[in-house]
């Protein structure tokens, strides 16, 4: 179908990697700043069993193969994937990026936003932030299931999961283990910061319903345990920090339109609650839709960048979101 | 944002109208072959409080808008509608229509859907058969569920409604009020139908997936009824039929990988049973998404076929599908 150039070996990078070689789409270079894998064999990295794959390349702002793909699997911010998707233009390389905030740069970074999209159109390329949150849960699935709605008043979208699986960086951020004290403390130094992407996805809800947000207010509350929660990663007593109940609002004239709520928390069963994906439309017709368990993060994330590939090649050159694209969906299975 | 000609003034076109008019969009003909609506203006027939608007007029080839859309809100087969779609194609309009078979025409109609998207390729306009179902419930929406999947292996889907609403028409083809032998007997000589739309929703499946279906199997059972139901159309006593659930499995090299599932009944909570739309799929990961109370039909089929008409005016022209426009939601309301 198209080569793809791939930036970035993290977690999300490597299942990146796997599932383009599943699908047998050539990878025709990797990028790493990582030492530790600068020089190895794509094959031996990853061992699965794909053969050996091109050597892993120090980070680099050549590109040479146009009009291919490049994935950019590093970083969570605008500003710092923002050379790279400049350099992927440059080299007429369409990009596809999981970094948060590219799901909707204009919001956070409009001058950034305005240059990529400048760049991309000179060039001839599309520039696309997916992911499964932003990207597809809170928002692109929001927009889509109003689709046989008449009249939408109000959307609500809620995803409660388990950061169980997650090492110590994301508990971090998320505030796992803190005191209550401790959490207020992080909020303020920014060292506890929640859910990246409800700003975006706010944004791409608006845009999909034709809707003018014009505020947006957010809040980051402590989820303290009842009980005791363990992790390979992490034990915390009752009393302490097993979570972040981060939740945001997005107004027009005044008015709250846009409700979404991800509460993210270790082991949510040891308080009898569930995981999964709701989403509550009010309007005519007023929809309900729930997902139980909650479709994972991970695997979702990998899967969607890759499956919006053919998506990407037929899109219009430019900066796109999830709401300009042709119905993605998997592919090249069975 | 574009004119519309509406044909067809039934339970749906009026709806569509009605819609059209709340939103401004400017009705620029309205056609009809019922002789009481003929003559009578749009306002008188609506009762909708938004004016007098244009007056219905006979049933018409010609068409005189250029690059508006035409709505065809009449028949469910391409047969059907095959003379409305062309003309407006003569007359360079755009042309959505509800008819069941329109949402993968070359499922049952190859020859007849080459011949439309020959000519809307050559007059620059887009084709596209939509609804609730099929268009979107059982195929579109599940296609795009499977964005987050590295692989799918199988999916299933259900539609769970309630036919009480409806009147004599739909009753009797779906078999509500026969005997089990009336019913047997309706499926052999063609008055009983179940569902209009398996076959099309398995092809919209199997393209967004990428997997050529090469059979389709479908059933027809008859619900035979515990308890006594009634609605304002029919009364049914237990032991008669009270709907008909008609299945249909799509295989690819002898493997069935889709299922869809669609019993129609009147007043299912008569025996306990909820409406709702299900999908389920299997795969990596899998997702299981519930939709309570189901998305209703009729609302549902009106504000879809209003909802893409920005879709289908930047799509490629052509015959299309709701896997080929970009990702659609409800629009211009608040």
């Amino acid at each position: 179908m198209t080569n793809v150039t791939l930036w970035g070996l993290g977690a999300m990078g490597s299942g990146i990697a796997k599932l383009l070689r599943q699908r047998n789409i050539g990878i025709s270079s990797v990028w790493e700043q990582d030492q530790t894998k600068i020089g190895r064999n794509l094959g031996e990295i990853l061992q699965d069993g794909k053969g050996a794959g091109h050597t892993v390349q120090e980070a680099s702002e050549v590109f040479d193969a146009p009009f291919g793909i490049l994935i950019v699997a590093t970083g969570s911010t605008v500003p710092e994937v923002f050379p790279l998707i400049r350099a992927g233009i440059k080299g007429r390389q369409h990009v596809i990026t999981i970094a948060e905030e590219m799901s909707y740069p204009w919001a956070q970074h409009p001058k950034l936003a305005e240059i990529i999209d400048q760049e991309a159109k000179a060039n001839g390329v599309v520039v696309l932030g997916t992911g499964i949150n932003p990207g597809f849960i809170l928002d692109s699935l929001v927009g889509f299931l109003t689709t046989p709605c008449m009249r939408v008043e109000h959307v609500f979208a809620r995803r409660v999961n388990d950061l169980a699986p997650f090492g110590p960086t994301v508990l971090r951020t998320q505030g796992v283990g803190s005191s209550p004290a401790q959490f207020e403390q992080g909020l303020h130094d920014g060292s506890i910061v929640g859910h990246i992407g409800f700003t975006e996805s706010i944004h791409i809800i608006g845009k999909m319903l034709g809707w003018t947000v014009d505020r947006i207010e957010q809040t980051r509350q402590p989820i303290i345990s009842k009980t005791a929660r363990e992790t390979p990663y992490i034990s915390i007593e009752p009393g302490q920090v097993c979570g972040c109940n981060h939740q945001a609002k997005g107004y027009v004239n005044g008015q709250c339109v846009i409700s979404l709520e991800h509460p993210q928390q270790i082991c949510p069963e040891a308080e009898g609650i569930d995981t999964g994906d709701t989403i509550e439309i009010t309007g005519t017709p007023a929809i309900k839709m729930n997902i139980k368990p909650e479709v994972p993060g991970g695997v979702g994330t990998i899967a969607t960048a890759v499956n919006v590939i053919p998506k990407v090649l037929e899109a219009k050159p430019g900066l796109r979101t999830m709401a300009d694209i042709v119905l993605p969906s998997c592919w090249g299975t069975l």
